[in-house]
């Protein structure tokens, strides 16, 4: 999505990305950074106990990841200004692998200046459920405005 | 918060958390997990030419921060619901520290089962600005009344 | 144990924590920030010509695990001292969970300033077993007392 | 001292190892592995309200930091038993470059299998300030004894 | 580069990529998935008695941060086959950044299968002087002709 | 190897070295210390539709275990100059265990300094199979001309 400059991004522009295994590695590595040790992610016997039968991945980690799989060209995103309406709405275990599709829903000009664009972002598992819906807002320069970030 | 079970929690209730430097380490550490290697955040020489002036962390490891400096009971959350109107009001540069405050917004029964509670969360710097602004809906577990989540 | 001010800490209290479940994830990312890469924990062919069968996390590892899973109000612990008979008593393997139980053993009052505070901590794993106990000896200050540490 | 089977060990055998200079990336990846988020160790903000006056590496990070700079050939090691004596004797900051020094306090032969060797170890600073001694019990091999680990 | 298929890729292609700063974070996650802890990549103290002064990121590292700067479409490298006349020119301190350079030197069709595809890579610092230079051969799907990886 | 000095190495020269079993963990940390997510190696779904029907370890993460496998004495290794004719001959996957061979193939003395050493590895899998063999070149010190790096 954001290998485009604001002027070539369009309402209702979709596209679907590559997607990541999320791994134990994952979970764990996202706790350490994050320090969010919380035992639904860390500890196999206890999440036997709640409903979900097994460890599940951070939504945070989930939606990082959705981050990161969207390819951006350096230079074109000037900032990350919000999201809106995040819903975690399903539990992504360890082994899954998801995607993240994304659409744009608005764009919005500043003068000269990088210009707004409201992107709706869904991630996907393996199985083509949302597990992560969100409506995400960013800053976007235009093609050799130099670098309005 | 979450270390209080759902009917321990009233409207109004704040608290204030343990703060967190953000170092290098959680900057590339956070793009290692997640993939995101946006040059805003990894490349201190492009950094140079953006009006931020040097390398910015990435918001949702901000965010992620944030939920990981709150202590959190075992048992006590059942599940992370969503987020709304994630603000990411003021750049977190390497070296910054930062903590998380939160308010209940809101609390909702549902029958005997786990309630749900609408937190804002406000995360600021050392300097008291917020950086990252979010309200965050929980599912939150009564005491003995087993394990909804 | 450690969200207790020293005045607060009486001889014979116990408590027990949460539990983490030993990935590969920790014992690789251990021997990553330790260097101490020994094939009885990083290498699994190794490992099943060994009286264990297969690779054995860190000594090390679980102890800090059983640190890290005490919750330890800010403030409060001026300073780990040392320990004393730290007995790795059985091993724990990848996938073991593993949780701390403490009992504080002596307090020492030192005039105004911190007191010592002794604990004999057990390690469990998820059959109950210990694999790791110590005496641990930590510095714990006076609620209101300023920062001793 | 563990590049050596038991019988070519010998009580009073001294050696020195090896620095590693303890970085910001070890002190979050440590904190990250184990959970051990204590803002001493992780809030440069609260540091400074201590007597230290700044972050402070874990002590076990330190301690299995020397583990990790002892030379161990694959075979020789059979297990680690325990550890007496642990002192935490000064504080290593950021930056700080720390090396282990070895010495054989006791070497006790179980007929043909795996003997016991007791070992001091201190870990020095770069001014050769002793920061973390302890006294170590392994149970090492003996040369071509098969492997009684 | 590697976001074209094989018959999109011309001998004499030139193309540039973004850049990246070589931490104190990477040197040690690096040598922590790896295992080189060699000193002169993690001893401060030691580095200063070398001719380089400093502590010099492993050439490994900054090979493999040179690949990781490459985007790769999914499903258009099928493989990579190996390199030739790697060459570890100068040193990269903690701090500096580096960004890759390739040229493609030669394309071998192979049937309808994947080519082979020989590369130049040069890898500059930020005063532009090459680093680390190498010929690198990778075998490269063509568009809609299935995956020969 | 590298725990000899320049003068104590001889053409024809071999050793082989211990082992690492290349897990999840490593495959997802050298993905994000140095940025190549390429899905073949991260992406379980995306990689059972290629030839190899599972994912891969990335070629350089094996090649730098390598590395990270031969014992180095501090002050031997000058430097490292450069690669030859390195191949990727294997597929190494997740759980695979790997160790590196060498063999002295030639020493070039240049007057008293460090000597030139032209090593050729080969890393093997639990099978016995070659995954990677290259050539390297090192620099190599002396005994006690101090440090000629």
């Amino acid at each position: 999505m954001f290998d485009k400059w604001f002027e070539e991004l369009a309402v209702g522009d979709t596209r679907s990305f590559a997607g990541v295994t999320v791994t134990e590695a994952h979970v764990v590595g996202f706790a350490g950074v994050t320090g969010d040790n919380y035992p639904l992610h860390m500890d196999a016997e206890y999440a036997t106990t709640t409903v979900f039968g097994q460890r599940v991945a951070h939504g945070l980690l989930v939606l990082s990841l959705g981050a990161g799989l969207v390819p951006m060209t350096p230079g074109i995103v000037a900032a990350l200004l919000g999201m809106e309406e995040v819903r975690f709405v399903a539990p992504v275990f360890i082994g899954d692998t998801v995607h993240p599709e994304m659409e744009v829903l608005e764009t919005t000009a500043r003068g000269d200046g990088p210009g707004r664009v409201r992107v709706a972002e869904r991630i996907l598992n393996q199985r083509g459920e949302p597990v992560v819906t969100a409506v995400i807002n960013v800053l976007v320069n235009r093609r050799g405005a130099g670098d309005g970030g």
